[in-house]
């Protein structure tokens, strides 16, 4: 998907809402554990309640990949429903994955081309090599972690390298990469503040803030400090939305727990 | 698995060799391409001939997500024939995750129950609390990547932090992580050198060393500078091994590369 596109559904939807589909045997209602596909009627049922209120989905690959080949199975059922019903929709592989090139080729295959995300989550700590091969496939996105919202962003990601903070490094050197346009960037936004700065570095790379409700942030502080003249911004929830209801009402509950949401993007977008 | 029982099996196959998984339908012998799981057959065929030779397996988990169901399918088939046949062989999960607390959670569930894999590889950008819930798993390993054995790693783990390298830094920190004493990590023998200094931060953790062979690093260098009195080194190779002949004769061919390799480290552990 061209950031063009993305921008447009933000626009006509009113929304840049990400629904992160971080989905939980041990938490989805109890009934559905008697279906075929659990993890896949959850997510179909979230999909259809939530889809007018959001521009994109981010499943989180390791709630796949913990129930081993079912897991799996559940997960490319998600983005073929996805892929055909909704291709309007962004979609994220929230997978933090990155290794030396010839095996980040291969991550970059297996979510880009057999699941076909449009976009992936890299983790930077193995540099350009690990990060570039991502880029080359046109039209999809490479998410870099730059300042995630978990108290560990403590330890390594906001020390002080080459002079400013190694998450600001990360942005700096990032640019410099081959297909860089490509690029957004995770920002957790229990550090609004911190955008500020970030926007001084990237002025109008897309962000993938996570963080806002159950983790604390506001998306007030976040638009205040990181939006942009093309929105720049998808804000992602996950347990706010999915499990606002663990009962039968489940998908309408999440429905309009969504249109909750938009409703403050709604505000926020007119502010521009 | 102990790290006890590890160094009890290094010791009587005099061996420190890690055979690298990196199974790639596109250079495995063409007549195996008519089998039915053509990467489980390749895969058995090369434990079937090394295993003499090695003490541990490492699977590199994107070269299996490529193919998609199929391909997790043959992960669970080597892993299922490893745990079966040589349950004293250590396996690793090449897979270099890495995410927030309850992510990692499901990400060591995936690994260390669903898989039963003795360790996996992890990446240390998001700190603490996305290292911890790993190390949790009794007798299970976390391999931190440290100083990686390619160009990017000079991107931002070369580079200084608190007056140190960051990837000193991600030495010094992870020592004071709950239950690190299940820690060991990865650094690159193309900077066998950097083993000194790193010998002085950890002088006892067992280090996951890919990179001697294809990639350029040499095998004596990376004793001279890492080895310890109870060894704390695990020496990867993959493509040297497992493509060394793309013919009918691979597993043979293979198996004596094995060979060579064990030879070489045998004298080196003489040496101790």
């Amino acid at each position: 998907m061209k950031n063009e596109y993305l921008i447009s559904q933000i626009h006509k939807k009113k929304s840049f809402l990400c629904v992160g589909l971080d989905t939980d045997l041990e938490k989805i209602p109890s009934h559905l554990l008697q279906e075929e596909d659990p993890i896949f009627a959850f997510n179909k049922a979230i999909i259809d309640a939530t889809h007018e209120y959001c521009v994109a989905y981010k499943p989180n690959i390791a709630f796949y990949e913990a129930y081993g080949l079912d897991g799996w199975k559940s997960l490319e059922r998600t983005m073929a429903y996805l892929n055909e019903n909704h291709p309007e929709i962004f979609t994220i592989a929230d997978a933090k994955r990155g290794d030396i090139g010839n095996t980040s080729t291969r991550y970059a295959k297996a979510f880009f081309e057999t699941l076909n995300f449009d976009s992936i989550t890299i983790a930077p700590y193995m540099g350009k090599d690990s990060v570039e091969p991502f880029l080359e496939f046109e039209d999809k996105h490479t998410i870099l972690l730059a300042l995630t919202s978990n108290q560990g962003a403590f330890d390594f990601q906001t020390k002080k390298i080459e002079g400013h903070e190694l998450y600001k490094e990360v942005l700096s050197v990032s640019k410099t990469y081959k297909g860089s346009e490509r690029l957004m960037y995770v920002v957790g936004a229990t550090k609004a503040t911190y955008l500020k700065d970030i926007r001084e570095l990237i002025p109008e790379s897309f962000l993938l803030v996570p963080g806002v409700g159950a983790q604390g942030g506001s998306l007030e502080e976040v638009c205040k400090y990181g939006i942009t003249k093309d929105v720049g911004l998808l804000v992602n929830s996950s347990r706010g939305i999915l499990y606002a209801s663990t009962d039968m009402d489940f998908a309408e509950v999440a429905g309009n727990k969504a249109k909750e949401i938009q409703q403050q993007m709604a505000a926020e977008l007119a502010k521009l």
